[in-house]
């Protein structure tokens, strides 16, 4: 099932997407917490009469570092956080600031957190998640350089494009993420490959965090990456759950 | 004026705190943006009939790291990010696991955003603040070696006690922060020691995020800090503002 969040005609809120339609849930301003439990009601419209937004609204998004491959198994599990206000929604502008340098996006594959969750076991970790949509964790590489604590680096605003919107039936373990440029396409990579899967960075971040609904685990970007410029063109698009466009512009708005 | 959040017999909500009452606010569900456009209704209640919850909820906690006193200023400024479900009110429990070494508290002044701010100039950045209030910014020193982007150092459950109110009237400039450790005093200090001011802070975090409503920025320990122990009870003062009490205990809940 997919939970989209949408601007439509009557205001804003979650619905199901099924074909070409969305159907606002009976309780449109709640994000459902159990994937089990959603709950569409009678007001619907075509999906290319509304505008899809971020899915969620997260408190939280933290994103794994140091986990593209297998030999990140060998690190110690380390985690970053980005501003909640980061979040884009899909079509949204990535904006350049002129003065960063290199600036990369990384597809990744996103939790989202239906439950409350702390302390998770590996064996229920994954009965917090409601489901799993696409990530952009753009990330200002060479800020990464001059501020080692990396909130510049990953805390740009529109540094964190999420959606189209969140599958709740998706098999995390091996999930196939690609990136087109300007419509070329990347090295895709499996989430397979991720030195720790969806279990064990749920079971790591609630060791020592409440994560609670409708926050954002990032996981890691498997496959290559690129920098992008004013005017780029970029999807990620994760199989099963589907693509997420959007365009890099010039940053204005910096007083003189 | 002191803007308070308080759980009351009837629910939750943002209240005037006056003398020995808590009085709320015509609308008490929203957190007033202008510290100049806050009404109060006419409920009201003992103080010591309700109790005070941390005075935001905040999407952001950005702190400024190597702020705590002019030498910093030899530094580029540089920020860290807490998790926003870090947050606690006045007398909750800092919860201390076993396992993470040195836990360090730090006293610390702390701005409330009121108005979404991107791009503030130091002429009008002050214009964006509800106003200020009483934090302690834990954080366990010896995860700061292994962590270099400090996350699980500043970021476990309970480490951002905030409180007990917000004041909309005080001169951010030279305010006095002290910490009491089992009533034992530390060295107490003066903003006017930090690296760099409000205005400073507020220009820098918002030249690359929005900060919003609600959210919070830690703007530096000026004075002394000192580690803490299940037991222990610490208290942060900001003179003009109030107290900030909580009590460290032992961690408990993790699965065997």
């Amino acid at each position: 099932m997919r939970i989209a969040r949408a601007a439509h005609a009557g205001g804003i809120g979650y619905g199901v997407v099924e074909g070409e339609r969305l159907t606002l849930l009976d309780d449109p301003h709640t994000l459902p917490t159990d994937r089990h439990a959603v709950n569409p009601g009678r007001t619907s419209f075509r999906l290319r009469d509304v505008r899809l937004l971020a899915p969620v609204e997260p408190r939280t998004i933290v994103g794994m570092a140091h986990n593209t491959g297998p030999a990140d198994r060998n690190l110690p599990p380390q985690a970053f956080l980005k501003p909640a206000r980061s979040a884009i929604g899909p079509h949204e502008a990535i904006p350049l600031a002129a003065a960063i340098g290199r600036v990369d996006v990384e597809g990744e594959l996103a939790v989202v957190i239906g439950r409350p969750a702390r302390h998770l076991r590996p064996v229920d970790a994954l009965d917090a998640v409601l489901g799993y949509t696409v990530a952009n964790d753009v990330t200002a590489r060479d800020l990464q350089q001059v501020d080692p604590l990396w909130t510049t680096a990953k805390g740009y605003d529109g540094f964190t494009p999420l959606g189209p919107w969140i599958e709740t039936d998706l098999d995390p373990s091996d999930a196939v993420v690609r990136i087109h440029v300007n419509g070329s396409p990347l090295a895709p990579a499996s989430t397979a490959r991720l030195a720790r899967d969806v279990t064990e960075i749920l079971v790591y971040l609630t060791s020592f965090m409440t994560l609670g609904p409708g926050d954002v685990v990032l996981t890691g970007a498997p496959g290559q990456y690129a920098a992008i410029h004013p005017g780029d063109q970029v999807t990620v698009t994760v199989d099963g759950i589907g693509s997420l466009h959007n365009s890099a512009t010039q940053l204005t708005g910096a007083p003189a």
